[in-house]
């Protein structure tokens, strides 16, 4: 047996998740517009012409947030709400990301609308996981993740994942994009399509957080 | 820039959640039977009647759960039902754990009933959180914590938390049970009331997992 160190003790959270994404005991959150998306979409044409269009300020997505405690054992939970909208071919999306801490998995869980999860490992493998209100995806540690709005409403999700993992954004950018586009099928539904601009992801990382 | 380790790299799961706590995709999951949760309920001669009149082999809660891969930054992800029911005074209940790890936070989601998450620290502090389909608690580390059902349907919930995380059941035992029991409140309604055969958790603990 050993004396118990002094341990620092957060305060639970009481949570109210709205299917709109409204989370009510949320301690943070952040939006993003439009013209945050630079160099995110393919079709950088498409792009510039949605932004004079629509305007850079746009929302295009938004996050809420709860945080209690840091630490390795520490969790965030929140919803994202990717808005619906096309650029070019592709449905709207987020800028996805590999954890910081690539070990460091991920749940998400529709809350509302039609998704996508697109994954790739480093060494090239792929899926696409279609995402209605009641499915999920466990995102297991090491996979680069983005999140595909493929409807007409806006795709909502719960996720929760540990709060050191951190996030790699600048990974994809320097891939030329993730190696799959998901994209009007032109039946009404989405499909899958190789990104030509896509170089593979660097296998050399700089060392991970310890 | 380092050169990457070889990592393994697990399987992203799909799943699918009902609001009954069905999980297609669950990789895993576990029955408790009446008969399992002898000590768990204050009232002994309660228990034991309800042992006789309906059976040790009564269903009354059920886990499915999705794992993939392990390590610190694995997840396990799962569903939690737990029928309605009473045991002299009190509600239907989990029999309740600190993480072995016990600064890893837990998520739980409510799906579909109406439930209580009781919270205990080891220094003595106390919540009783409700939940309905919508709501949620962040248990952060360090509480002790069990379901209620407080309602006369499943009292479904999705949990997630770190796979390296554990579960000390014997402390709440020791303890005489947690410091608080959850009854009928004699107005249709609950309340919360202190356990008189509560004596405090212990403070010195085994060693953790490292």
């Amino acid at each position: 047996m050993t004396s118990s160190p002094p341990v620092s003790v957060a305060e639970p959270g009481a949570l109210t998740i709205g299917t709109d994404g409204t989370m009510h005991g949320r301690t943070s959150g952040y939006d993003k517009h439009l013209g945050d998306l630079v160099g995110v979409y393919r079709d950088g044409a498409a792009f510039e012409a949605a932004v004079a269009e629509r305007g850079g300020d746009e929302l295009v997505y938004r996050v809420e947030e709860h945080r209690a405690g840091e630490g390795p054992g520490a969790l965030i939970i929140g919803t994202s709400t990717l808005l619906p909208g096309r650029v070019g071919e592709e449905y709207a999306l987020t800028r996805g990301h590999l954890h910081a801490r690539a070990d460091r998995a991920e749940l998400y869980h529709c809350l509302s609308g039609r998704g996508v999860m697109l994954l790739e490992t480093l060494s090239g493998e792929r899926r696409a996981v279609p995402l209605a209100p009641g499915e999920a995806v466990h995102v297991p540690g090491h996979w680069v993740h983005r999140s595909v709005n493929v409807g007409d409403e806006p795709f909502v999700t719960l996720f929760t994942y540990a709060a050191d993992a951190g996030q790699d954004y600048g990974l994809i950018a320097e891939a030329g994009g993730m190696a799959q586009l998901v994209v009007d099928d032109g039946a009404g539904g989405w499909t899958t399509r190789d990104n030509p601009d896509h170089r593979g992801y660097r296998t050399e990382r700089a060392g991970e957080p310890s």
